[in-house]
């Protein structure tokens, strides 16, 4: 590393819990290589996390420590790891599959499972804040130039990905992956399906079906109009101009969505 | 510049998105430079940002980068633009009207169009996150010794001014600007007005109309009273001590507010 | 101090105003050593703000600059004070309670009133934002090498100590002294009462009593089952698996609960 290591902080805990770790990320770095991402994601919402956190980490710098608390397991039989990637970058948090996107992602990952007598020798872990006792040491130590494999040994660790959207025929079959704070609906099917559709597109989700009308920006939809956009994740989005899709349309995180090419 | 300069974050897009904006400017800034304001701003909100932000952003030093995207046109007619301003100060946002107020503040505005193929040249700009692929770059640049000029034409931008209280006799007549997070309701009347009062206030709002103590502090009034105070931005207040004015009033931005000296 | 001193700030203000209390203490320090720990504390909570910030802050290195403004009072009688501590940190805000466990913790608390004569000579000081005017110039001037002494008079700060669980025979009587964003309600009971108890507790509050199990993570509890867990705060939690225990009991801070160990 030419620069020093920065170390960001993702969660679904509230700042003030994360500000726990920051002090003692703080005790072995300058607060000018802290990076808050969110604290505010979605409670105990892994699935949601693992896309937010691989779209958004996936725009730092390579040799950036990630560290991601989203564990509605802590303290329980997932183990504590990092996932050393190609690019330098360490990924720290709970096997449950919330890092597994980011590490296919970024390329090459090998992970270890931290070791409290090597991450903290002599010091006790709460049950309940591995977050503040073992991930936050163990990324101060990884950004001031500790190997992975010097914090624990090697393990499997457990794979997770974004589900995929099925293209059948002339339609495409989705899910919602994130609802951001407009309330606009992310799916996981690729904005590329939309530049091969011709014409209007029929957007299906429970028992329902409409036309819904295809725009480049929100600014081309006439207000409190609902349409297809391409999200910032590279997906369709179902937004609604100044307005929410979420409350629109009552979907959320997990629901399936279906997309078909009208005929001409 | 004899120091770096500091480049500020303020949205309404929620912590998550913002981030990526924020590694997008880690790859060319120390992260000890990036300073969040507020990403929770209303939705879509562009006068209410507008105040805030002229108000935030005056309390910075000189030369800082001011990155403001509320922009619910995003990706439509209005510009993409950086305003030079006296300081040295750089703001850098959507040309509606949301950086018009702070650029009046601080003197001497100068726009430009922002170009993306000087800004980030041979690189695609999503419609739908502009602020990650187009401002955050420019800022990057601009806090790192481009001038403005560099990154597009001369543009003349939209200006918007804060709407302004207007006096009449003994009354004065303006409106909600911004609700902060307690509910108090911070109107646009000069908190002078109120100096210039010998006695006791009548509020009008909707076809309500009471007459309010006005106190120098909330701890001058009675728990859960209602009073006029001067806000934090130089102007009149409508709180309630240890509660919220907007609950206990249902005013919102945007909403008339008038107010009468009563005769002695 | 051998490394540059850290401000940290916390408030119930909301991340707007905090911003300008950001933007003053910029005008002196680099944006490196500003931390954010939390600016979402419920609004005018004194005692939560107590709770919360003495836990938070000890985890921040020693020397650091502590400005935490939850001050319902704001401009009334109450003071505004720095709190030099044994380990050289300050505490700034103001005299009503919110530092003082801090200061406790932190240990060999000297108190001097905050001055505006000294603090910010020759300016204004806002009777409803003394975070942005008085406080943070003066958490500023610590961090750059003032000595409390400098900013104003010593004076006797007001004491106030997070209220303490009381043992009676199998029992032990106390309150809910924080909610955390997942809806754990953090109890004042320390959780090494737990230890002591051999086989099953009874919990009661309001007019309902309950066993509930005792678990030493989430993972061990069935879904939405509410049971006991020593909390990150080393005191007893009452917690939901993948749901909220606040949602569930209706319980808040302040509100008693008495845990009682069975009979075997």
């Amino acid at each position: 590393m030419t620069r020093p290591r920065i170390v960001t902080l993702t969660s679904d805990m509230g700042s003030a819990y994360a500000a726990q770790m920051k002090g003692v990320l703080l005790q072995r770095l300058s607060a000018g290589r802290v990076v808050d991402v969110a604290h505010d994601l979605p409670a105990h919402g892994i699935a949601e996390a693992a896309f937010v956190v691989a779209h958004v980490a996936a725009t730092f710098p390579p040799g950036t420590v990630h560290l991601v608390v989203v564990d509605p397991g802590v303290g329980g039989s997932r183990a504590p790891i990092v996932i050393a990637c190609r690019d330098g970058s360490f990924l720290v948090g709970p096997d449950n599959g919330v890092l597994a996107p980011l590490a296919a992602k970024l390329g090459r990952p090998r992970a270890y499972r931290l070791d409290p007598n090597r991450v903290v020798p002599g010091r006790t872990v709460s049950a309940t804040f591995e977050g503040r006792d073992l991930f936050a040491p163990a990324a101060a130590r990884l950004a001031t130039g500790a190997r992975a494999a010097q914090l624990g040994p090697p393990v499997p660790y457990r794979h997770y990905e974004i589900p995929r959207a099925v293209r059948r025929g002339r339609s495409v079959e989705g899910e919602v992956v994130h609802v951001d704070r407009f309330g606009n609906l992310i799916t996981n099917v690729p904005s590329t399906w939309l530049s091969t559709v011709p014409g209007s597109v029929t957007a299906r989700w429970r028992r329902r079906s409409t036309v819904l009308p295809r725009r480049r920006t929100y600014a081309e939809l006439a207000p409190r109009q609902v349409g297809l956009l391409g999200s910032s994740f590279a997906t369709i989005e179902i937004g609604v101009r100044e307005g929410s899709a979420a409350a629109r349309t009552r979907l959320g995180v997990g629901e399936r969505v279906a997309f078909t090419a009208d005929l001409p």
